[in-house]
């Protein structure tokens, strides 16, 4: 089959063996994949010695699997796999299980490949009804929707969400769907405007004067986001993180200790609780497809993700 | 009147106008002042332009005040001085005000003086009962306290306190007297020594292998400590963050973003708590003490307190 593969920040597409089902695994036959920042991120090295095939926002159909009602059934995977054995996994937090692997991420192999192994409990049905691009948005929707349960909004509370990207697209969706009232802080007018036609007030930096907020969830993918939510949050108020990326930057945290900010880490979401919002509120997500690229054209639709105005690119495999 | 000037990171001794009270101020003859690690960070820039005395750990008599029952009384002082009129103020949040200034530290002369006016509504009746080692740590002794006010410890939940210096110290005592299950990370052993006495489980660095923490609280005043206490926390753990300091250190927010960890700032307590405290565990704080100086060998106080192993330097107005 062909992959696309990563190692040592080069990318290539390849042809490898297909993968071979261990244990309860299913196989699936990848039909569509998003490119995440994510992915770009590791590309750039975000993941230190990553070596693999990269990708985990996808669907596909299940060719092989031990339960028979499971084939051909479109499906995608909930990306933490867990070990299902340790106090971690006991309690539930399977996405945080100390010995997980993360499909194309941590320790296994993504889905830009035109196969992908999976295990059965990480495999989730997609409903029927749900659209193409629903379908391929529901780990960066769980992802989105991970905020509000983490944190509880009060509907009189003001909440800055900076950038304006993929996530912060989904991040602003969830939101405002759920009558949050939302400032957004980006970088580009054609995004900033998905943002605006949905109720949000909308601010390029230069002409961003903010009044602080009680809430600043930072999803710009940048280390400049995180200075900007720092600056515009109230004391004692918090700044939700959704951002991974490579490198760093010069950090004092008396600010954040002098100020009594809270600063909340959040990434992956419940799968269960994004299928739900789309089966509930049934959103067109087509606006946030930028571009489709047959997955013999992988590598222009890295270069394609990595530009300016450029939300989703989608591989696709069949 | 003397009083221990600070411009420019450089340290006077000098003589200078005793302070007029204005408004409601009360007039405080300083008897003991206890040199801080933020007295010691100011000197190394960590308060940009700072220029005035130095000083907010204090305790003295008051000389005058409109309200005569006030005066002679043995008082200390609310450090952050309110505009009372804000939101933030409205709200009960007046060591948040925007507009406050703060004794020593911002816009606001210290206690390292013969004489200090403070606000009448930041001064604080100490109790007769109180001996002078605990009277002159409430304020520390608050900023101790403000841990349990913001986050709760479980009597099951594992916690780290990362550092055994002067604040370290405190807030060790106060969750040992609270009865929970503590872990102390420090570089020195007598000081160590002095936590594991009350109960604490204690490491030096080399020797410290530790199993993650539900709860970290980081009081080492450097940055070192902010890497430790990221190393040590759990996946959905949560650090309290104290130390404020000159500087800073290359950060990368994405560990905290993968291991979903709840960062939390903490500065000032409430004194009424402190001295709640004082009067309920009646501990003795002579330990706390490491050296006392006439007011007149400030400077040699200063560079005492610098030294390794030594925890409160106490400066001897009269």
């Amino acid at each position: 089959m062909k992959a696309l593969l990563c190692a040592n920040g080069t990318l290539a597409l390849q042809e490898c063996e297909k993968p071979e089902r261990r244990g309860n695994e299913v196989l699936i036959r990848v039909s569509r994949a998003g490119i995440c920042s994510t992915d770009l991120e590791i590309v750039r090295g975000y993941v230190p010695g990553f070596s693999g095939v990269l990708g985990h926002e996808f669907f596909g159909h299940v060719e092989e699997a031990d339960d028979a009602s499971l084939i051909g059934k479109r499906v995608t995977a909930e990306i933490n796999c867990a070990c299902g054995k340790c106090d971690y996994c006991n309690k539930g937090m399977q996405r945080h299980c100390p010995r997980r692997t993360v499909i194309g991420i941590v320790n296994r192999n993504g889905a830009f490949a035109e196969y992908i192994a999976v295990p059965r409990e990480n495999t989730i049905v997609i409903p029927d009804e749900l659209p193409e691009c629903s379908a391929i948005l529901i780990e960066p929707l769980a992802a989105a929707m991970e905020v509000l349960e983490q944190i509880t909004i009060g509907k009189e509370q003001s909440v800055l969400l900076v950038g304006d990207g993929r996530l912060a697209q989904l991040i602003g969706r969830v939101l405002l769907s759920e009558g949050i009232s939302l400032t957004v802080a980006g970088k580009h007018q054609s995004k900033l405007d998905l943002l605006k036609r949905q109720g949000a007030r909308t601010f390029l930096p230069d002409r961003f004067s903010p009044s602080p907020f009680d809430i600043v969830i930072e999803a710009s993918g940048k280390p400049e986001g995180f200075v900007r939510a720092l600056a515009c949050v109230k004391p004692r108020g918090t700044i939700v993180l959704k951002s991974t990326y490579a490198g760093g930057f010069q950090f004092n945290p008396s600010s954040v200790v002098v100020n009594e900010i809270s600063l909340v880490g959040s990434r992956c979401g419940k799968f269960s609780e994004a299928i739900g919002f789309l089966q509930k509120y049934k959103p067109d997500f087509s606006y946030m497809i930028s571009a489709r690229y047959p997955f013999s054209q992988a590598l222009e639709a890295f270069e394609k993700a990595k530009g300016k105005g450029v939300l989703k690119v989608v591989l696709e495999m069949e």
